[in-house]
Order: C-alpha cells, then structure tokens, then sequence
C-alpha cells in the first residue's frame, strides 16, 4: 500500500492527508493508522488544537480550585479550616502547566509514537486529494493523498459587526483562558457556554463580571439549567444585563465602553471579552476550487464530506458544524478514521451513495440526538440527548420528568443546602430517555450514566433493575423512576 | 378487600404485616400500600432502621467534612486558603443533624402520610399470617395478615468467640458511627466495608488507629481496590496489622489490649470497635414453630420464603443474606412490596412453583451478579457486577481490562497527582461488561454509568457511541474501549 518513501515527513504521498492537528485531527490520524494507513497531518499552529490550549483545558483548570474551595466552605466542619482566599496566581500557574505553557512539544512526541507524521504549515487542498502546504519559511510544499483528505480545522469565534467592536481587539475565549493577569472587570458579551464559563470563572477569580445578553442565559438548555445558572451568577455578584451592543470604544486609558442603545446605560469595563458563538474554520482551505461551499459543507455520518468528486474528502469536528464539542469532535474522529481505513481496504463501501450503518463503527449516529455536553458553571450543567423542547419538536411522545435532586440523602450529605434539579424527557411510546439534564454542584460525573441509558436505548423497565447505590446522589435516578410510575 | 376496622393502628387484621421499620421495611409497605393493600409495619427500635441511625447516613455524614477539605488541600491555587483543622464537634454535630439527633418523628411522620400503620413492639410468628407483637408497656398484641407476612428485621454484627471479647463491651458499628467524642485510640477487629470505613472516619477525626484484619483488608473486592485502600490507609498513619484476637481484655483504666498470639506483640488502644460481619437478624422471630430453619432461610425472587405451608411469608434485605446492602434491600423491597400487592390481587400467580419473570417487576434478579457498592474510603471504591475472580470461576469467558484512572485529563484536573484505578470485566462472547471498578477520589458518582451498562447489558459496540463528556474523569470509558480493542 506505500512506497519507499512514504511514511516519512519527506515523503510526497500518503495514504490520508489530514489538515489541523488539534484533538480530532489527531484521533483521525491515529484510528487510520491503527487501521493501516500511512498518515500525515498539517499543522499550522500548536499540535493538540484549541481545547489543550485555549478552551476545555485550561478553562477546567482555571474553575477547579474555586469550586474545590467552594464545596468544602459547603460543609460544616471543613468550612471553619478555611481562612483564607483563592490564590489567584496560583490558580494561574497551575492552568498554564496544564497548557504546557503552549508548548506542544509533548503532542508531537506522541504523534511521532503513534507513527504519524507531521507537516508544519497552512494546508489548502489544490486539487483531487492534493494540499499544498505554505510553511513556516514560505516555501509551498505539495502532499498528495492515495486515499482521503480529512479537515479537522475547527472553528474560530463569531465576531458580531457592531460599531468599534473589531477596533476595540476585544478577548475571545483565546485570551481568557490564557491570561496572565485578572482585570478588575470584565464585560462579556454573550449568553452560551463560553460566556458563562467565563463568567463563574473571572468573577470567582476576583473580576467585576458584567454578562450582555441578547435573550436568556443558556438559552438552549432546560429551563432548569438556565435559571439556575443565572441565578447562582447574579448571587455570586455577576451583574446580567439583557441587550445587544449598539458600538464599542475603547479609551486612551484602555477601559472600554459598550453602548446598548437608548434604554439602557452602558456597560464599563478593563477589559472585554466576545463570546457570541463560533463558527466553522473553512475559510482558506480551497474548498470552492473542488465545488464545496465553504459555507455549507454537508458530510455523512462517517464524515464523508458530500459533492466531491471521487468521494475523497473528510470533514470531522468543529468545521462540519455539527456539534461543536471536543468530545463529540473525537467522537466523529473515530468513526471517520475507522471509515477511511476501510474504504481503503475495500471492507467498507466507498460508493457515493453508500451510507454506513447506523451506530456502526464507521457512522457517528450520536451526533443527532445522543451528544452529552457539561458545562462548568457553578452550579454544574450536565445534559445529554434531546431537551424537552427539541423531542416535542421532533415530534416523539414526550413526557418529561423532574425530582429536586437537593431532597436526595446523598446530595444532602455532600453539600449543606444542596440545591440542584434533574430532568428526564422520556419517549412514553418506546419506554426509553431521549435526554437528561442534570444541574447542581459536582453533577458532572453523573452525566455518563444517562449517556449510557439514552445511547443504550435502555428501557425505563430494565433501568428499574440499575440500583443507585446509597447514599449517592444518583439515587435521583430512583426517584426519577418512581415518579413516571407514580405521579 | 379490607374491612371496617382494618387501615387504623386499632385494627387487629391488615392485608400485609411487616415486622421492621428500616428502609426495607418502609419500602414493602411502600409498595404494597400503592398496589392498594393496607399494611401494617411492627418495630421496637427507631423507625428508620440502622441505615438512618448508625450505618451509612451517620458514616458517610462523618467522612464528608474530611474528604471534602482533603479534596480542596490537593488543588493548588485553593490549598493555600486552608490553613485551620477540622472541626471535629462540628463534624460530630453535623452527623447527627442526619440522624435527627436519634429521633424518628419525621419518620412515623412519613409512614403516616403514606398511609401505613405503626405498631411498636417486637413481633413473632405464631401461626399462619400471625404475629404477635410485644408492646413496649409489656402487654402482647396479636395481628393478623389475610395475605402476607413480611420480615425486615435486618441484620446484627457477629461478635466472634474470642476470650474476654464480649465482657469487654466492644463497639459495634453502632457506637462507632454514634459516637459523641473521638477515642485517643481505636482497635479495629475485622477486614471488611465497615472496618475500612470507620478507619478512615476516626484517622480523619484524630484518632490513633490500628486494624487487625486476618489477611486482607477488602478482600473480596477486586486487588486493584484493596490495594490501593490499604496503601493509603497506611499513608495516612493507620497501623494494618495481620492477625487474629486470641483474647481481649478491657483493664481499669477503661483501655483495652488484644493479644494477638504469641508471634506479635498485643494491640492496645483505648477502644476496640468489632467489625467482623454481621448475620441475618432471624432470632426470636418464630421461624421454627413454622418450620423455617432461621439460619437457613431461603427466598425466591420475589422474596418469598421457600417451605412455609401457603406461601405468606416474605424476607426482604439483609434478614435475607442476599446482598447485606441498603438499595439492594430497598430493592428486594420494591420487587416483594409489588409481588405482594399483584398476588393480592390475582396479577401474579401465587402458586408456590410460580417463579417470577427475571427482570421483572416482581423479581429482585439484580441480586445475583449486578450489585452494586460503593466503599466511602479514600481513595473511594465503587464496584458492581462480578469482579474478575467471580465471573471466571462462573465461568463466563472473562477478559479483564485495566486503565489508569490518574491519567485521564479530567482527573489530573481534578486533583493534583490524582491517583486511581479502573477495572473493567468483559465477557468475551456476549460482548458485555460484567462487573467495573473505579478507585480514587470521588469516583462513587461514576459508578452508576456502569450499573446502567451491566444490568442494560449494553454491547461494547454501542457503548463505543456513549461519549464521555470532556474534560471529565469519565472519560476513562473510551479508554477502556479503546484499551480492549487494540491492547
């Protein structure tokens, strides 16, 4: 299947060309390979991509000591060992040797163990399964694919056209979660996962934090989520207000305004911070030369992108637009590796119109109706599957199902005055959960449970047997149960 | 189906009467009394049981407060903020918050409101559907059942033989997790759950603690738990030593010394606390004027005990010996309770050979390889299902699969230098798990995601779609896929 000289970064031919080599460029090139494939990835910024260094990573490490400190003040007779703060450049050392310190030195050392290779430079397909690369010295250099072209170049954050916004360099989550110093207050302009993230984050690290957002916080997750989060935001001295920018100046002294129309006074800030959503990275990739829109790149669901011609082309991640989650990015990086292995190897169809089989090794049937995602705020969001507004719309026999997971023994021993909510959407027809939603604090590790239940398709009957051991909080599950049966 | 006088505690005659007013019990008569029956509950200690006042509530409240500050100690950037000590009143005050200060009203209160009558006393089987029930005033009551009688009467520990050991008034469980000041020294006789436990609970509190465990601590969980249990056991400063009491002897002085043989030296500590298991809680009940062995009382799934002339009588929970664990009585409670009331009602056949269907409402078939227990130690031990040992020797075609739970990002994030171990047992050819174990901190929320996958018995293959949210511990499930695709 190679030649003499493929397999080596010198060579000019591989079996898969894969462009960006953040966490799903890198889980395509390792499932390919395991499966065979000579592979090479191109890589234009730091290999390990944007959730090592500027996103999951780093945010996650910058929350833990707050709420680590915050749950034990949540408890009597650990509260009291408490005196003093949060140690904010502590806290800052230890998210930048999570990120170390940008340096993806130990990324490349592990694609070199999975026996991959590594292109350093921007990536542009100029013709059927070939990328020239522009590397760091200039010089263009041409790869050439036996096989397939996989995009995993990710998304770059949404800059909204108001007045003066793009003048003002605002931060995106790129700078917030690399800081190196905390401002005294922070704008955030924004009402998704970023933004509130961010929000608990800076304002637990000491910032003023005003949130700007257009309609409702988390305004796609469950009622439960959102007003909890909301809620707990304002308690905790995060300022929300509910407009849209009319035009942003920074001032001679750095400070910026933000100006939201008549009615409301603006907002005042160090610093600000653009967290309005993200889009996928498929500008500049030479996708119009091969008949692709850039802005609407379809792809099946083994991430095979459609309307190439010869089939050869991937896209998996964030640039699909599908669900733009690490893990759900990974997730896709699997089935698309797997998928790309053995069309090469002639075990999978390749034809146009074949389609693989669902929740085959080679089709990422997750990605519809079974993503898991967290968010970690305080309190936490953990949600999987359709929320009770989306299977209403899509039509299933929904009933959906709530319990006060702060009346549950194991929440009550965990935190003094534990307040969190559970929702179960369930498919009365079929007997399973469709979706779950989880809030309150440390409930991210419970989400995996309801993956497994709504992923597995397991029957509210048979989940009847799954006994929640005591006393955990995941004896909501039973509580859950017994009010479908009983209320 | 009940008669004027029948629904009142005045009553002489309800459609079920059950003897013990623990969790277990309160959930027979739970369900029993939503499938419409009326019930009666006979106890002569706390409604409650042991579960509330003197096992898992009051043992998980005292270790709260320690895991908690320990969990904030190993994050930097918050451990500088503790500078203090627990607080060990507070700790104690806060245990028995949970306890009600040993007080059931809020229980009779519950049993009130679900419609359930209370009859204080200790009750004994006098005959078919009969009980009589000793009154604390001394006067005996005769009740009597037109359709069951059900026994959660729980269990009771097991001192063993050893010379002076009785006479010198050790702690059970009991004292232990009743406690009103911390002992400078405490002995533990036993290896189990509970002797791990509450030596983990008083190093935490201060006191001096050595374990005399006759080989190895936690010795029927898989080695990877006990392990590492004892290794930080022995960090921590508990003292594990290997051996048996050949006598025990408590002086004047109120301190006590455990001579261990003639190879090592006593053990001498200011209290000694058994912990060497507990047995069926079947004496005094009049099990053999109905021709019941009490130290052999079987019970189908449904709970039901084999060879009593009509097929009336019940035993649910650890009076049972099926699984010594609070859910799973509650559990075996929910399928008796639901039994009881459907053969009441002619639903189910009451025909002493009628089996249950497996996994049904009416049968407890979890109990048999799906048990699910969490060992609150630190590190914490979650585990369900069979471990390796247990299914090859049920032979099952087993193959084990090992991942390093400290490895995982989201661990790492949790907590500096994370340390902890999964296990997962597959059986090769239905492509199932069979039993899991996670070690480490805070692993007792994760346990539930592999209770769902074991009694669901979800494939690997659908499983392979159940993603693990990013960056969370529980992503070490990829990595055991991952690990018994291509290890």
């Amino acid at each position: 299947m190679t030649d003499s000289t493929a397999g080596s970064p010198e060579a000019a031919e591989w079996d898969l060309i894969v462009i960006g080599a953040g966490a799903v460029g890198e889980n395509v090139a390792d499932y390919a390979t395991k499966g065979g494939l000579k592979v090479v990835v191109v890589e234009d910024e730091l290999v390990g991509g944007e959730c090592s260094y500027w996103a999951c990573m780093p945010s996650k490490a910058l929350l833990r000591p707050a709420s680590a400190l915050l749950a034990a003040k949540r408890v009597a007779g650990a509260s009291s060992a408490i005196t003093g703060e949060l140690d904010v450049a502590a806290v800052l050392e230890r998210r930048s040797s999570f990120t170390s310190e940008w340096n993806d030195a130990s990324q490349v050392e592990w694609l070199d163990g999975a026996g991959i290779d590594l292109v350093r430079g921007r990536g542009r397909i100029v013709g059927d399964r070939r990328v020239d690369v522009t590397q760091p010295d200039g010089t263009v250099r041409t790869l050439t694919a036996r096989h397939a072209v996989a995009l995993c170049t990710g998304s770059v954050p949404t800059i909204p056209p108001v007045e003066g916004l793009a003048e003002a360099k605002p931060w995106t989550s790129r700078e917030a979660t690399s800081a190196t110093e905390i401002p005294s207050s922070l704008a955030i302009v924004g009402g998704g996962v970023v933004a509130a993230e961010l929000a608990t984050i800076y304002r637990a690290l000491g910032a003023e934090v005003t949130v700007i957002v257009r309609s409702r916080l988390l305004g796609t997750l469950e009622d439960i989520a959102s007003e909890r989060v909301q809620k707990s935001l304002e308690d905790s001295g995060v300022r929300i207000v509910t407009g849209s920018p009319s035009s942003v100046h920074r001032g001679e002294d750095g400070r910026v305004t933000i100006a939201l129309g008549e009615d409301e006074a603006p907002v005042e800030a160090d610093e600000i911070l653009v967290a309005t959503g993200r889009h996928p990275a498929t500008e500049g990739l030479g996708l119009e030369d091969i008949g692709v829109n850039p802005k609407d790149l379809r792809v099946d669901d083994s991430l095979r992108v459609a309307g190439v011609h010869g089939d050869w082309l991937y896209a998996a991640g964030d640039v699909n637009g599908r669900a733009l989650l690490t893990h759900q990015g990974k997730y896709q990086a699997r089935a698309a590796g797997l998928a790309i292995a053995a069309r090469a190897a002639g075990t999978l169809s390749s034809a146009p119109s074949a389609r693989p089989e669902p929740w085959s090794d080679y089709a990422a049937t997750a990605d519809h109706e079974h993503v898991p995602s967290v968010v970690f705020t305080e309190p936490e969001v953990a949600t999987v599957g359709l929320t009770s507004v989306a299977a209403t719309e899509a039509g299933y026999p929904v009933r959906v199902v709530d319990y006060d997971l702060g009346s549950i023994a194991g929440a009550a021993v965990h935190a003094d005055g534990y307040s969190g909510a559970v929702r179960a959407v369930i498919d009365t027809e079929r007997r399973i959960i469709l979706g779950m939603t989880f809030v309150g604090q440390d409930v991210s590790e419970m989400l995996h449970a309801a993956t497994i239940a709504v992923v597995g398709e397991v029957t509210l009957e048979r989940l009847w047997h799954a006994v929640p051991a005591y006393p955990t909080m995941n004896e909501v599950w039973l509580r859950i149960l017994e009010t479908e049966r009983y209320a």
